[in-house]
């Protein structure tokens, strides 16, 4: 029979014990989980970075990834882009009953793997259990603590910055969305899910005071970050549609399901701000980096107007890209 | 109509930006949360200790509080417990589509009551939506960053140290399934949820070096607490039954529901190994303290077996207290 996740393993009793000792530190554990229920740990640098997110994707296994690795890399650019190195991870699982423990595994091993690669621990965990019908399958918190080395501000954008963004957009949004439509046989879709701090870090070094800022673009999309950018300031984002990267497979799917790649989640990209005396070289630089192969200038900050982003058409035309009231991708993280 | 939640709301578009704006942060903040992702903290000292913890109790409303200041004293007391003075807190939000708005207020004021109190600022949140019938009203994770002052390890733990708690045991757990059981009518059950770092912090500083060993006797009681403390080590726990802290109210209900209150979940008591020298002397200032009033010593660490919990009874009698396959009380925390 399958072994599943019960009750009991929720409990504080052996069977929760015989879970984190068997399961998940046996699975998760590269060297830096301690079992307490904290983890002690030491800082270097005066200021860190505290982030949270709960990540409750469906389905939790999809193309090119799992709410595992999702849940690491997320966190690690969340950290990455205020300008810190990612240090420690936390784990918070809340589990359905019911779950396949080999599905457990493979997000464990995931996670871990996921971790590894971005050079960071995983030193603290709690794991819950909650019955059939009040979960879905399982929910992931990782809040991270990372220390930083060069604070990037909203407040320091001005008209004639660059935007930059290191990739084709949409990827992950629209390669959940084919998999929940019965779509995944599509070649080519796959989560772009990504440790950043790979890209940002060096980019950092390699243009010191040149960043302006940095997001990245995952619920809501490439568009909900550059909104936030304008939101309440005295300029605009224009944006030139021919030099927007998208995958010709997500384009495709985007017309099927009638949704706006800009809108859609990405898990391994980001939006920079950059001051435009750099941008040129920066994007060289960023095809040599890790995730950033496809990196390309999409537009720049305007005075035309203000609060507002728009995208200009080969054609001539502007096309406004509000904050939507609501996105049309529920649950893509 | 009774306004609730969305799927919108969890989307990344202007409803989740007014959920955000006009109802967690109007509700939770008292001036340190930051609306970034993330959140810039200066550290003082060289070791933090990190916490995470995901609340997934039902009822989320019960006697004496509900998930949301145990989400805040939860996270506190697994901090201080550390012998670290708890500073920073985030917020991670899973919702069920439906949940009334007014009830979502009412836990995020409960946060923010409990936070100052503690002492401890919420800086950093994030918030998804799940459908109806794919989680349970709300849960709540908490992860703690805290500095720490006094590091306290179980290998200290010797032959001879006393045992002491806090006060009655077992309320919290107790007061939840009379809740769940319909017994909620009697008179005296509330949580003892509390933030113990107003107790701990005290006595560290009264007693240097004395506390051998401090732990929460959250999930799986005082009882799996003790158990953790002889796992593996060539002592055992001898308690004194009559010395043991329990309120009438509920040993009457334990006795209905075929419950023993020390395996009873607390949420604001401690079990706290000390050098005999100064256990009367703790246990009188304990009385002084917030949260100490009803402290007594329960028994000692003693040569006499192995790596067993044993309650003596007043006829002279031995009970093992096991760690138990699975506790009696699921999602109780």
């Amino acid at each position: 029979m399958q072994e599943t996740v019960l009750p009991g393993h929720g409990s504080g009793g052996k069977l929760m014990n015989q879970l984190i000792r068997d399961v998940i530190k046996e699975t998760l554990d590269s060297g830096g989980l301690q079992l307490d229920d904290s983890a002690i740990l030491p800082v270097e640098g005066e200021q860190i970075v505290f982030t949270t997110d709960s990540y409750t994707i469906t389905p939790i296994f999809f193309p090119g990834g799992n709410i595992g690795d999702l849940a690491i890399n997320g966190t690690v650019n969340d950290l990455a882009v205020m300008g810190a190195i990612p240090r420690y991870l936390s784990c918070g699982l809340i589990l359905e009953e019911g779950l396949p423990l080999d599905d457990l595994k493979r997000v464990l091993q995931s996670m871990r793997a996921a971790a590894d690669r971005a050079g960071v621990k995983i030193v603290t965990g709690d794991t819950k259990v909650v019955e059939k019908g009040k979960g879905d399958k399982m929910f992931i918190n990782t809040s991270g603590i990372g220390v930083l080395t060069q604070p990037l501000q909203r407040r320091d954008i001005q008209t004639g910055d660059k935007i930059i963004v290191n990739g084709t957009l949409g990827d992950h949004g629209i390669a959940v969305m084919a998999e929940r439509n019965g779509l995944s046989f599509t070649e080519g879709l796959a989560t772009d899910c990504a440790p950043l701090n790979l890209l940002i870090q060096p980019l950092i070094k390699a243009f010191p005071g040149k960043i302006r800022f940095i997001r990245d673009a995952t619920r809501g999309g490439a568009a909900s970050v550059l909104n936030e950018i304008v939101d309440g300031r005295r300029f605009s984002v224009r944006l030139i549609e021919e030099d927007i990267p998208v995958k010709d497979e997500v384009l495709g799917v985007c017309e099927i399901l009638g949704i706006e790649p800009m809108y859609a989640a990405n898990e391994g990209k980001i939006v920079i701000v950059v001051d435009p005396s750099v941008a040129a070289d920066m994007v060289a630089r960023m095809k040599e980096l890790p995730f950033g192969q496809d990196a390309a200038v999409i537009g720049e900050v305007t005075g035309e107007f203000e609060g507002v982003v728009f995208m200009q058409t080969p054609v001539g035309g502007r096309r406004m890209l509000p904050l939507l009231t609501e996105d049309q991708l529920p649950r893509i993280c």
